[in-house]
């Protein structure tokens, strides 16, 4: 049995970083009580989803905000029917996958050839395993393949002591998802009226850019930074999803379409080990099971390897304050991007424990959960739901204090 | 200046697991004394390269010792003609990846379709940037690709703000090869008489096990692991090097065609961040400078993410100790490979620092190197070499004692 209990958060603004920063964060205090939920015994497990952080039009924030419901809603109706933690995020990720305003699945961005590429990953905080996909085409949903590959890699070798793999790309990442019964979708069905005339706008930016490089540049390397593709460092709205199922089981998962723009085969954190997302149950080395979805800018990402690094901040006492400094410490002055004049990202984040002092009943052990985010881009559209909730909720895109972290509590 | 100062190894048998683990390994002595060695004084760097780890023949490790001589020589010419790290660490690759035997470039293994798909990746830790390829095949020297990936991105952003990749895969990151002036080369070219037979084997047995599997055995779905491939859990020749330059930077790098008859679009540890190398320069919060390459099955580096793990154990005052423990928690009984029946892996690792009680003169540095490998497999060839040395050392394929510890330091 879970009892949804929301604390407002400790320290604000004292915690903000030095003002040279570049990107900073700020912390608010979530507005919403806990009134409007119901106490419903046998529900149990939550969610928590992101659509992407970046910069959203507030039509878009408004899709955003729907689909972010959907997703929460998609999830807890698995986790009612009694799924776990795996299968209840990979079902938040296919609704997410399935819209055409986020850059996931359908609707992606297109790439430098005008062709859609798709990054996905999984990770079961269970067995620890991990499944993802990188640059693939065609799949509509390649959360589903990702899911796949975990699923068979759990099943043992294959034939002649073979080892299954947990990482396709490309042409045979595809090939291997429709000989595993994910159905192919036309590449061509995928792109959206939205992605194709960004595409025709993107490049007709590019083309101006290198126009001046080389009509009035002729002689300098030096590389135009003016003139950003509408996800340079723009919209950089990859989808992702944390759960936690009734047995405290974790599960992660992340899906994009990538940067606008980038090379063909270009593969982003959404398919990196570690960078994209992650999951842990509590063992004797952790006293809390953590899972985290991350969403920005791949290449600083993947350099920082941002969802395991605050994975691993979340076993300090104080959640809060271990996101603040991972955030601070590890992505924004990281020594990995000392060279980078912006670093864009966000993390959704979820930690939970057995709660010994608030037993519900002497059969039922409760679980205390907390989740936050945080972003150093404008904004980021998160939503939330727990199984005793009659609807989820959605904050984040196009407010205008636009920077958050959130705590809160489950019992 | 930089004078060869080799120590033995303390704790040797002690500090074996225990004998109920499927997976360890042992220390010895090194039999060699530093009398060959030359002082000169304007030779600087250092050279670490591993042609795989696993299991091989007589005929083959010779060849080995061969090619991993020739690599350390060529990284050596390339610090003694005042190149970094990273370019002398690219050297040292490309002589192992031109070679027939190892599996890596030319000769690689040939996947389920009968085609060779490469991984590589590289890492500055200088700049702590990485530039790896995944799946990519009509390429003999796959690090070039990384080596150009990591440069490239160094020059900032790409025209229109895009931010420029760090990690290509399949035939996207061929055409950005050629178009980067990389040469391509015929798959076919890259297949050795060895390579081809091997395969042949290979799809043999697959064949014989999956008749078993569907003759005798229609209703069960547990898989066979006799009859094992090649490469299933036996020969894991992926190949790297680790460099230190004369500035005390530090690079890694690894270069592999990953397990014989896996499924096409398979990517492993060679190129996934913090898992095939990893290099980090000395910083305010790292004492030591430290490089690490592994080798061995792909998806239990990738899950366990060695090369990190191993780095980070590095910084631990007793580096022999820090490795052990390291290879036994973080790898031979890491909670993310409890259900794997065989672990199989193995690394280089190299760490420096400023040297302060022993400077040879007022203006030059002293910089104390240590130098050490373990892996679980039956052998691991290694080769070493100091710019000061004539010739390479090199030891640990098919020997009778075949797991290794070994630590030397260099002045």
């Amino acid at each position: 049995m879970w009892r949804v209990m929301e604390t407002p958060l400790n320290c604000a603004e004292e915690q903000q970083p030095p003002p040279a920063l570049p990107a900073s964060w700020s912390t608010v205090t979530p507005q919403e009580s806990p009134a409007d939920r119901n106490d419903k015994g046998n529900a149990v497990g939550f969610v928590l989803v992101h659509a992407g952080a970046g910069y959203h039009s507030e039509s878009k924030a408004k899709e955003y905000k729907h689909v972010c419901k959907r997703a929460c809603q998609r999830a807890v109706d698995r986790l009612k029917a009694g799924a776990l933690a795996v299968d209840a995020v990979t079902a938040a990720l296919v609704e997410l996958e399935d819209s055409p305003f986020t850059n996931a699945g359908m609707g992606s961005n297109l790439n430098l050839s005008g062709e859609i590429e798709c990054d996905a990953s999984i990770m079961d905080g269970k067995s620890l395993r991990y499944g993802a996909v990188g640059a693939v085409s065609g799949i509509n949903n390649p959360v589903l393949v990702a899911n796949r590959l975990l699923s068979e890699a759990q099943k043992g070798k294959l034939s002649a002591g073979r080892i299954p793999p947990c990482f396709l790309v490309g042409r045979g990442a595809h090939d291997w998802a429709v000989n595993h019964g994910i159905p192919p979708c036309p590449s061509e069905k995928m792109a959206t009226k939205f992605s194709l005339s960004a595409y025709k706008r993107n490049k007709h930016k590019m083309e101006l850019a290198e126009k001046v490089d080389t009509g009035f540049n002729h002689h300098s390397k030096k590389r135009r930074q003016a003139s950003e593709t509408e996800n340079g460092s723009g919209l950089l709205d990859t989808v992702g999803a944390i759960v936690v199922d009734r047995e405290g089981n974790v599960a992660a998962a992340v899906s994009s379409g990538g940067l606008a723009m980038k090379h063909p085969g270009r593969v982003g954190q959404a398919a990196h080990h570690g960078c994209g997302c992650w999951a842990e149950n509590t063992s004797t080395l952790n006293p809390y099971s953590t899972a985290v979805s991350t969403s920005g800018c791949g290449e600083h990402l993947i350099r920082t390897m941002l969802a395991r690094e605050c994975s691993s901040a979340m076993q300090c006492e104080d959640a809060h304050q271990a996101l603040l400094e991972a955030m601070q410490n590890k992505f924004i002055s990281s020594p990995f991007l000392a060279s980078e004049d912006c670093v864009l990202g966000g993390v959704i984040v979820l930690r939970c424990c057995r709660c010994s002092d608030a037993q519900p009943s002497p059969d039922i052990q409760a679980i205390l959960v907390e989740f936050l985010w945080s972003h150093t881009t404008e904004s980021m559209c998160v939503g939330y739901m727990s199984a005793q909730d009659g609807k989820a909720k959605v904050t984040g895109a196009n407010l205008p204090v636009s920077k958050y972290s959130y705590s809160s509590q489950l019992l």
